[in-house]
This record gives structure tokens, sequence and C-alpha cells, in this order.
């Protein structure tokens, strides 16, 4: 596993595959809740504001053809319907993990000047 | 850092909004380009085939405004204009390993394909 371009100069088209897949419009925060455990359309729904019924629905038809979630039907009345991730799809806590190092380091502006702040007056006391 | 919902049972915006950003359609793979080190715009179309160059345009500006790519412009004669990604850019590293990571694991049926042949060639040696 190597970062290096492949195929001469072109980017690996398996990476290309994986990064529009994950980060397509609302799967990463979809794969975020599912990554907690297994959910119903309506968790999901609620976990992640904005997100339309219909987007929702298509974004997990997506990922169940692509092996990352599993649909399970529980036979009781009313039916209940879970939504889970497959080993496929749990092995992307990895990208989570990094996704949320970077977003925490580098997207919390506020975060940093407080830090800054800190660091700016404890060099003066 | 966590991979917990916040604000209630939401998904960390911040989480959400990297998440977007990084999977942009053709971002991922620019920055993966980038990431090998600075380029002139002709390098990062040829490593990418079926990118435009709009929409290459269109991305690396995007970038410059989120202070992922610094563009600097060398005064000679013609001009020569390169892309680079600053410190919070190559801070992406992360990210794009994780992704590679995963998608060399689960990405390529052929190759796992070829270890299962090896492990059932294994266990009837």
């Amino acid at each position: 596993m190597t970062l290096e371009r492949e195929h001469g100069n072109a980017v690996c088209p398996l990476y290309h595959r994986a990064v529009e897949l994950v980060g397509r419009r609302w799967t990463g925060a979809i794969l975020m809740v599912l990554l907690q455990g297994s959910c119903r359309f309506t968790d999901i729904a609620h976990a992640v504001p904005g997100l339309s019924d219909r987007l929702l629905s298509e974004r997990l038809k997506e990922l169940e053809c692509e092996g990352i979630v599993m649909r399970t039907v529980h036979p009781e009345t009313p039916v209940r319907i879970e939504y889970q991730l497959t080993e496929k799809g749990r092995d992307l806590s990895g990208v989570a993990e990094a996704v949320t190092r970077w977003a925490t380091h580098w997207l919390a502006p506020d975060l940093d000047d407080a830090s800054v702040t800190e660091r700016e007056l404890a060099s003066v006391r």
C-alpha cells in the first residue's frame, strides 16, 4: 500500500473510486451514524440534519449495493427494519477517524484561537 | 477526539464539513496528486483522467479558499504557475492513507480472489 501514483502518472483508480464513494454527498455522515451501531431509518434521518428522506433512501441503497450496509427486516408487528454496517463498512472506521482527527485540528478555528491565546498568555506569565 | 455523535444525536458538524469537502467530486483525486509535491495545472489534469479543465480550475479555487492549496506565480517568461498543498493540506495525508488502505483491501476483488485461491490451495496441500 502506497501513496504513489500508479499506472504511470495517474491517480490509483481504487483510491479514486473509494474517495468518491465515501465522499458522496451525505454518505460520510450516514456512515458515521452507522459506525455507532445498527439504526432504523428515522434514527439516521434525525442524526443528519438537512438530509431528506428521499436522499437518505437513495444513499442507503447505494451503500447496500456496494456491500457496505446491510438491511435487516425483523418480522414483528409493525415490521422493524434496521440498517447496519457489514465488515467492509465497519472497516471504514479508520477513514472516519482520520477525517475526524483532521477536522478537529483544522476546522475548529475558535478552539485553535483559544489555544493560541493560552500559549501567548503562558509566554507572558 | 472521538467518533461519538456530538450535540445530542447529531453527527459532529466539523466531521461532516470535512468529509463533504474532501469527498467532493474529483477533490480526493486532486489532493492525491498534490500530496506527491507541487504541480502545474496540466500535471494535475493529466494525472486525473476524465477531469475537465473547467472543473479542475473550480476545485483548485475551492481548495485555495479553504486554505488547503497555495497557488504560486513564478515571474518567468512564460509565467509558470504552481499549485502546492499548505500545511493544512499536507495534513490530509492521513485521510488519503486511510482511504488507500481501505480501497486496497476491499475494492480489489481480483486480488482478493487470488488470495482466497491461495488459502484454498494451502488447505488442500
